[in-house]
């Protein structure tokens, strides 16, 4: 009955045909796309192109030839959208943690005189670790953590900034990031989002948020491929009152005239760095191509059905073994769902083993992402089976799935 | 008679043979390799298997199973030898701007009360707007640029940090590192070398020059690819007290344990940051293998020899029409040599369409470099020859010349 119903659901989705864009092994349900999204053979197709052509052949020509220089500007024009932003809005540069570095100094700067940055215990770790290292740094910055559901009551006049990670990585509750953003905007705080579980997957708009600042990566719902280039939006009404911290020279208004002073780039450019690196920005270059005529609406809905299916089958079918973790149906949420089991990394292994591919998060939850390029509603109910199984026959009790795995 | 030196020379080359490990163009002279290294055929194929088989196949768990996690360590581990360094001191990571940014910060730290961060104006101008940047970012430090021949006349006890490039991007001119690195510690100021023109081309042993810090590029002459990932250097006397400023979670001691609180992990490892971007890593470790049999004093020696090689033919053929730039014959330098010519962005367009690839730094000089593993003597003689032609016949003085490029 399910099953005929997830069949009839992926004949009837306008997205299904987005699946063969991407080289998926044989006979795996990919449900970790919210970690590192899947290859699609015309990104490896364009590295090749690069390395063997414009690198090998080109040599330093390239720089200009190929446009490396025009890089960051590309996939900034090819980010926007997804973000709801203008292209001038984004810089595409180093890892997340910098790009939040960087968006922490610079909006603590527009409030010189608040010596709070707020944060809430579900933020992602490293961006409490970013924040903290910035508090470390400055003589006058102090990190307060608060709980996640009670952000709005501590938003006060000595808030410089507030930083929050839009959707928990563990559970997957989705801040009401207009709501929040506002609230902050009526104490004159500044808001940096990090929307590492969010582009690609959950409806984002910074335009019509108000946003002031905001980060990402974008490995996970973007498949620009393993530890590929992060981004950093800032919003045009901030523009020439923003400076970053780490002025490399990509930062520059004319990088190669190598002049003596710095100049600030207009827009967000100013927040780019060093040199990029080009292979890394090239795979993600490629891979956002096939976002270009993807329905929005479409891919953010399909998402919250595929989330809506295996919500509705863990609840009905997994309750004797694991607890279903997070908001419940038709709240809002990222593309991801959690459950609780006291093994969960030995039961993960298993269900690696049989060809459920989802991650642990420590110490007890086993995380499952539906990415809704890639993922079926046939899928679903694969994992929802399989898990079932191992659930049932313990099959997740043998030594072999004892030993640790570090999961990024 | 130069000619049949060169050939003499190139016949007696202990690491001629390296050049067949490169895959050049042909007909080119590649002079720019202190800019872009060249491509390396191994290299393409180690990013071909990791795109297709550790990403399209492996998917997340080639974070473990391929050992993604262990890639800034295992490159470390390749570096360190280049360096005088060990292993555990250098942490592959970021641009080097960021691990510029880094290791100013971290360096000033043990020096809070002291106002000054010292540097040179021969310094390369990126680092100059990072020292600017973190100066910026402080309430009390301020740069202060003296010339490059008076650096140890202006160190004193203000002096918190030093920083200086090793070689001269535009004058080849190379500092005594350890003579400085003396003088800073007798006032006791701590230095951050930078190494981008100098690694895997000049000798560089920064355990016996008592470094502190140090950062340097992979793409230069150690061939990692375009805008391949940087390093940072600590000395392990300094570790137990260095933080860095931004602690991305691969700086943490365990950083898959999503733990509230940052641990930095021990050693030069604490400066590692977010995600690392795994394609240009991948690029990298695989540039790197050449160098495990190299010998580092024929590599260098070998430098210096096409250095003087050029510079002794460009002063006796072309003193008509250019200066010969930097250090004379015998004084220290880098694997490059500039020449100064009023119209130099035209000389080097005509250059190029011959085949001689170089670069041009503005205003007027004509930048080209010697990498040893892949240029010979008689490459030198021939870019000689070309550059006696363009000057003499004025072949530079078309319209087609006169276009800026952008040159990284």
């Amino acid at each position: 009955m399910a099953w005929e119903n997830a069949r009839h659901a992926d004949a009837e989705d306008p997205l299904a045909d987005r699946r063969r864009a991407f080289a998926l092994p044989e006979g795996v349900v990919y449900l970790d796309g919210n970690s590192l999204g899947a290859l699609q053979p015309a990104v490896a197709d364009a590295v090749r192109r690069t390395i063997d052509q414009e690198w090998g052949q080109g040599l330093i020509r390239s720089w200009n030839d190929a446009d490396w220089v025009g890089l960051p500007a590309r996939i900034a024009g090819r980010l926007a959208p997804l973000l709801g932003a203008h292209a001038d809005e984004i810089a595409v540069a180093d890892s997340t943690s910098t790009n939040l570095f960087k968006a922490l100094a610079a909006a603590r700067r527009l409030r010189p005189h608040r010596g709070v940055l707020l944060t809430d215990d579900a933020n992602f770790p490293t961006d409490r670790y970013v924040a903290e290292g910035l508090a470390d740094l400055l003589d006058d910055l102090e990190v307060r953590v608060v709980p996640a559901t009670q952000v709005i009551e501590h938003l006060d006049t000595h808030v410089a900034v507030l930083t929050l990670t839009h959707v928990d990585y563990r559970t997957g509750a989705r801040h009401d990031a207009a709501g929040i953003t506002r609230a902050a905007h009526d104490v004159g705080a500044l808001v940096v989002w990090d929307l590492s579980h969010s582009a690609g997957a959950v409806p984002v708009d910074l335009g019509a948020w108000d946003a002031d600042l905001a980060v990402g990566c974008t490995y996970k719902y973007l498949n620009g491929g393993p530890g590929s280039p992060a981004y950093l939006y800032a919003a045009r009404r901030l523009h020439d009152r923003l400076r970053s911290p780490i002025a490399g020279w990509f930062s520059h208004e004319r990088p190669f005239a190598f002049a003596d002073e710095h100049r600030p780039a207009p827009g967000a450019a100013r927040f780019l760095n060093g040199t990029p690196p080009v292979l890394s920005m090239i795979a993600l270059d490629a891979a956002l191509g096939i976002f270009a005529d993807v329905d929005l609406a479409e891919l953010t809905d399909k998402a919250q059905a595929l989330v809506a299916r295996f919500h509705a089958g863990a609840t009905t079918r997994l309750a004797r073994w694991v607890q279903v973790v997070g908001p419940g149906p038709g709240a809002p949420r990222g593309a991801q769902v959690s459950l609780r089991h006291p093994q969960a990394g030995a039961v993960m292994s298993a269900l690696i083993d049989r060809g459920v591919i989802g991650d642990h998060r420590p110490p007890d939850l086993l995380r499952f992402g539906f990415s809704p390029l890639y993922v079926s509603h046939a899928d679903v109910e694969q994992a929802l089976d399989v898990l079932e199984d191992v659930l049932t026959t313990g099959a997740w009790d043998r030594p072999e799935h004892r030993a640790p795995r570090a999961v990024v």
